[in-house]
């Protein structure tokens, strides 16, 4: 017999000094239902949703089917942005359409729904959605009431995640659209991206005036200190400073540009 | 069949990176009860009492009922400070008597008993007692010793909440108790005060110079960058900026005043 | 009839805020078996083998048996460095062998075997063996194939824990070997060393230029401000500042020197 064991993760900017997030778990805990909650973080920077956005797909692909991964970066709380339901690889998502799922959009299709607030029975207060929208509407899953028997399906929902450019067969801008704890650039490339083509050939970066070439397979492959490309491990082409700080090493942030050129035989 | 799962959230300022609370939750991981430990924060400032009591009113009434709050903020262990257990709103709270409860005092009638420490049968550190004395006095409730039945009941407990002045039957003075991670002011009044009139009438705040006019309902009734008052989600008067930071910007922190006036026709 | 539940540790240097231990969370949420997953922290300062393995006693002991603690502080991911499940006191330790758990070998006898990572059937990722190795190696232990029927045994670990230096046989030259979140100065040296003679003797500490007489047993025998010595609540002789911060005072950190005295009638 297998586990009747629900799943939510959390997610938010709440920090947990002011018991927020502590009320969400409440609502929770107090089901009937078998849940296990897990904290992923309610460290994300204040209203800093792309943060967030990347750091899901770190994470969600790696949790069972039918998992519920709960995300409140909410700076438009009560306003007209939408709380959504997001259903993607057999999982749920539930937050609200502000472009946070922006990275999860891309890993397969999906259907959202837009979570109708008054079906949730539930004091509905105009500042802490997380805990009386979005919490109430993954104990409805939970309940076995799915989205698309509870909610209208929405077709348009909100994404920013900007593609590479392409300026020739072989040469490409790339921009960082993260960096991670440890200072590590992460860019709009992946390994699939480069793997699409029958011979995917050397890769050589420019950022600003260094040139990496080829992408290493070991942070060991470079001694201490040395810049280095690997893919993250979500697939995501990444330049790290081996034992240091690649954003400060670098002056590069979030939005910099990275130039990729691919050099076929 | 319902739950027999007990809940035990924690609520301390140990931080996380010294082990200190993951050894509370192994005392209570240990127990052969089916307990579901729930980490409600470890980043209160240190020693900052008042902080953790505006935290606690912000999720424990969120909880079933038989839910276990234990709270260590407790610069004075090793003292004559009592350590104690209260009942209210059937659920408890275990924790240090130094005023760590005073917000929760006001909702409703409880109880309180001062924890006998011989009783609980472990060595007590002299430096350390959410280890060796609030986790233990936690598993005793969950084995179904109730406080009443095991400590002597005490009549005085430590409060520092500080009522509003009433100046004149429309003119008060209000305090700034708490500023939230948001940088949200909270002031000692609530809706209820205001509610508690027949014809509750129209609030104007003064704020250093400014006047604010009324109570917003959400954000969105005003523009990026305004000041707004809100009741916030546990029913206080709340000095807002629209996505910004009201504390940084009015220069406001704990204990500064704020007038308020009620026109009634 | 006890609970059937495993309780797996987490004690890793990734933050929060990328989701990295996020998934290592969904790697152990998604096993068939009944896991309690514990956050011990994700704050440990990055790369700081030295924090966390002192934290690591602060919590292990108070873990029932058959406990799993894992650590991922890993600055040599990708390098020769072994991963290791380590056998101690009825409990497992995992993680990288870069002296991690220092301390936690000096706690009696211990086995120690290298993690063969083809044998856990994942892909491996050169940068995250907390998801892909650590995590996996958990589970393995978990579906009951024990480290001893799996690995190679290996004789010898990492270890930096240093004994304090002994001058004569009564002085001794101790080391700050970690400072806690509230400051305290946590020297090499324990009641059990202490205790070791038949005449324990009375204790006289030089701390730069200052004496500290005697171990009191709690910090309200001095008044506010004052410097104490304790033993702490794992045992290690402390330096402390009643309801102040002794690193600050003194100006003393990780490595420097505590004269130790010991008067023998």
């Amino acid at each position: 017999m297998g586990k009747t064991k629900s799943i939510v993760t959390l997610l938010t900017d709440f920090g947990t000094e002011d018991g927020y997030a502590g009320a969400m778990k409440g609502i929770l805990a107090g089901s009937q239902a078998d849940i296990q909650i897990i904290d992923i973080s309610h460290n994300i920077e204040r209203f800093n949703i792309r943060q967030a956005a990347f750091a899901l797909i770190n994470y969600v692909f790696h949790y069972p089917p039918k998992s519920i991964h709960i995300v409140v970066i909410d700076p438009g709380v009560g306003s007209e942005r939408k709380g959504i339901v997001v259903e993607l690889s057999d999982q749920f998502f539930i937050g609200p359409d502000n472009g946070v799922f922006s990275f999860i959009y891309r890993h397969g299709p999906f259907k959202a729904y837009e979570i109708d607030e008054k079906s949730l029975g539930t004091h509905i207060s105009s500042t802490f959605h997380g805990r009386d929208v979005f919490a109430p509407a993954a104990l409805k899953i939970i309940e076995g009431k799915l989205p698309s028997q509870t909610y209208p399906e929405i077709k348009n929902v909100i994404s920013f995640y900007e593609n590479y450019e392409e300026e020739s067969e072989s040469d490409y801008i790339l921009k960082v659209i993260h960096v991670d704890h440890f200072g590590n650039l992460i860019l709009n490339y992946t390994r699939s991206d480069w793997e699409s083509f029958s011979s995917p050939g050397n890769i050589k970066l420019q950022i600003k005036h260094c040139f990496l070439y080829g992408i290493k397979s070991t942070f060991s492959e470079v001694e201490e200190g040395q810049i280095i490309a690997t893919w993250d491990s979500s697939g995501f082409l990444q330049i790290s400073q081996y034992r240091g700080n690649a954003s400060h090493l670098l002056h590069m942030n979030v939005g910099d540009e990275v130039h990729l050129k691919i050099e076929r035989p």
